[in-house]
């Protein structure tokens, strides 16, 4: 081997480490609702940009109590897992946008997706922020090009906006999710009060138990999935609201894999979830 | 829920931050061979303060060309995946030492596991590193319970090692393996050549076709598995390897998956690697 | 290529023709406590033959309602996992062992794993089956060695030996197991109405939740697992035991996967309940 | 539990008996091409009965060498795999073809899936076979709606098919494909003579490797798959297949996994062949 074909080949050797998470866009928009910059991270498929507009389905991937909008690529690796489900057509060419809403500080930094005393980020969500990024990266725009999918307190996150906005999403992956909290008083000192009763407020067994005949015939138009570790704290809550869709004929899929509430377990969850949504898309 | 209640399951939500990668330790060995200190990664299963003496297996496992000793803990989360597998009980418990033997600056930084002129890596991984590493961490030591894997440059310094010292491992996982490059002239001012030259001098598939009876009678004596990606551009080079073998008679799984050169595709080999190391342990 | 490697290459193309399902042996033992014909099938894994007595751990395999001994092979193709796995090292030797304990016509005649007026299997099963096959099995015999699984009222009748014999196993393997049914009476012109009453009089729920703190830590030395399609009409009972267990803090792991009460089901739970019966006989 | 809840319960514990291969049609074709009857099984998803006509997608599914049109339903149980991958959503609605071209007296009846002197397949298969089936199944007819797949000489059938009519299907999955042999003379007196001689006439890899730039740009309009276990005796010709692929720029899946020239190895590439298939149905 020559010299130029040695480099070449070291070249070739070095490319994990140039050309990982290579089409991760970090963004942000100007929120009045919130009065707040969120930011949030875009994942793109190759030949973005020589795409022309309008074209794209959307996946909303959603992050837990304590993370940001960061964390879904940085502990997650979805930008990993996307590559290769691309590759091999697992999953068509999408979008995937990771909205922050919430931070490590949880006593003095709002975490949470529903509308709360100060921070309503439900409105945020529907009236801001899915117009101007559907707008901005060349998204279909309808709802059956839109699904939702999160974890822990993203999973609830996901599984409340479909409950409460049926017409908007074609499917919902919830994965280790936060559906219920013991709701108390909140402490206006203390922000991660107002979520823990937010997420009270909003339990997702409940809303099922006591939907209508009209609201339950909404939700069987779209696609669910639930996902929960045999370890996670969680678990309970999942299989309640199984149940419950159960009960109420709500077709739904159910897996309980090994594992807590642990990134590895939402890590190898998005090798199901994204080809979930991506079928959708295509039908 | 009352505040008691309620910071207890906020502390509940944040565990995955605080506990993750608990049990690396990163220690160092001073090397008279090489005339500097190596560093390294262990990871210890659960409970192994409360260990006695030299009861645990171990499985070597090393990291690619430009890497150092704490990509598979940093890029591969060899520990989330040791943890879950352990939890299982797909593998037993181990350690697992992941040694240095590069840098990302290649020109001026010694890469390689073979012994080469200024850098006797084979020698001081043989004579040095097993024998000290073995006592400190409460090893048994013996053949039978001890494995070799790793990745890229790492999984080619597996299979010679495998090839060059059938009495030491009971098996051999090589993963994207760098087994051949066209030797050339080495570069005194560039320690890069000397990989690429080393690497050639120990092609692992003429090591095969050359080797004596008596010598593929010893390498029948390990368990091999070979894992490589479809889109690798090392793919020639492991299928010749798998060819050689069982032309040779020598027992030896192949698996082709989906994937190049990747993390993720390493990440996920672990599953696979571990408890096939695992499984010779408790023979 | 000549006539005789041609003749050659076409029997290596019908070669899967003729060594299918190559050594399940099918057996019987006279049963003086049931007074009838007990048949078995037995997979016996490579080099079998030569080896010698009492090295073999067992794994008790039972089949479920209306089916027979047959099932297990015929059906659900155990012996091409388990040769598949052997070759793989995923499981070690062993001896799986299959009794019949149903028929298809169930009105006339018996079902059931439990002592019944007139049909006392359990009695059978621990006096008389297990010593006679472990004897002419070349069988180890201790409990270390020998595990149970199952599928509907085999993965009742495993979970309900495995609570009341918690000595006599090292794990418990419950595929889409019935584990409850409203015990009603028993019409003696109807046998299938004696193992309906027989499994709501063994509900496995109750035990966990009415086990004494003695029985509890006895319980604590097997391995469980519980593997439930999401689709199963069964689905409440065995997370129902899942609930039980946990409360109990007996450690089970619990899978939920797609799919309803069916072959396909139980064929790939094999792929996981046999490595993890083999898993416990190597410790 | 009374006497109707409890027969209620019993029927349902029987549905897997009753119901397995619900929709599985035997059916058959009088060609005049071969001057002989052919059956053909055909696997209709759900609600087929009340579609409208040209609107399902067609997979060809074919059987190896000593098979027949029904191994694909009794021996790799095809219909439970499709049952659940539809189920889930990983396939959608489509018809699998499974026609017949071989049969076990390997001496007297023709095996083959090529125009051979007295047995023109190829010819009957693209003239008479598709324009029949499809009119008569619904089924919409054009290029991107149509896939082929196939096991040993099924899978040499496939590959060759869609080298040659690169026009006619979206995607080609091989599995363990037959895809060369040393061409001989051909005996009258026995018929597998012809076959072996044919497979030698259509050897792929050599029409990659001679394919003109035109042909090779039209067989990257295909999807195309190589699935092959590391112990099959046809593991060399595979690869080999995929090396000129890959060397003529055709983008080709390809996964080696465990096991050799079996059922079980064929059953559970149906899972990753259905879905390939389904995927470019829907783009």
């Amino acid at each position: 081997m020559n010299m130029k074909k040695r480099v070449l080949f070291i070249l070739i050797l070095l490319m994990p480490v140039f050309f990982s998470q290579a089409r991760v866009v970090t963004d942000s928009i100007q929120s009045k609702v919130l009065g707040a910059t969120v930011k949030y991270n875009v994942w793109l498929p190759w030949g973005f940009e020589r795409s022309t507009e309008g074209q794209y389905p959307v996946l909303y991937l959603l992050h837990g109590f304590t993370d940001t909008y960061s964390a879904w690529v940085e502990k997650g690796r979805v930008d990993e897992i996307a590559d290769e489900l691309l590759q091999t057509g697992e999953i068509s060419p999408m979008i995937i946008i990771m909205p922050n809403a919430g931070g490590p500080d949880t006593r003095n930094v709002w975490n949470g997706y529903f509308d709360m005393d100060g921070w309503a980020y439900e409105t945020f969500f529907f009236t801001e922020f899915i117009p101007a990024v559907e707008k901005k990266y060349h998204i279909v725009g309808d709802r059956q090009h839109r699904a939702v999918s999160g974890l822990s307190m993203g999973g609830g996150g996901s599984t409340v906006y479909s409950q409460r906005h049926p017409d908007m999403f074609s499917s919902c992956y919830a994965m280790s999710a936060w559906l219920n909290s013991e709701s108390g008083e909140v402490d206006p000192a203390n922000k991660a009060s107002y979520v823990m009763k937010a997420v009270g407020d909003h339990a997702a067994s409940a809303f099922v138990q006591n939907a209508s005949d009209e609201v339950k015939a909404q939700l069987r138009t779209l696609r669910w999935f639930i996902d929960i570790g045999d370890d996670d704290f969680l678990f309970d809550q999942d299989i309640e609201l199984y149940g419950a869709m159960r009960r109420a004929r709500i077709p739904c899929e159910l897996r309980v894999r090994n594992g807590g509430h642990t990134w590895e377990y939402w890590h190898t969850a998005l090798r199901t979830s994204l080809p979930f949504a991506s079928r959708e898309f295509n039908k």
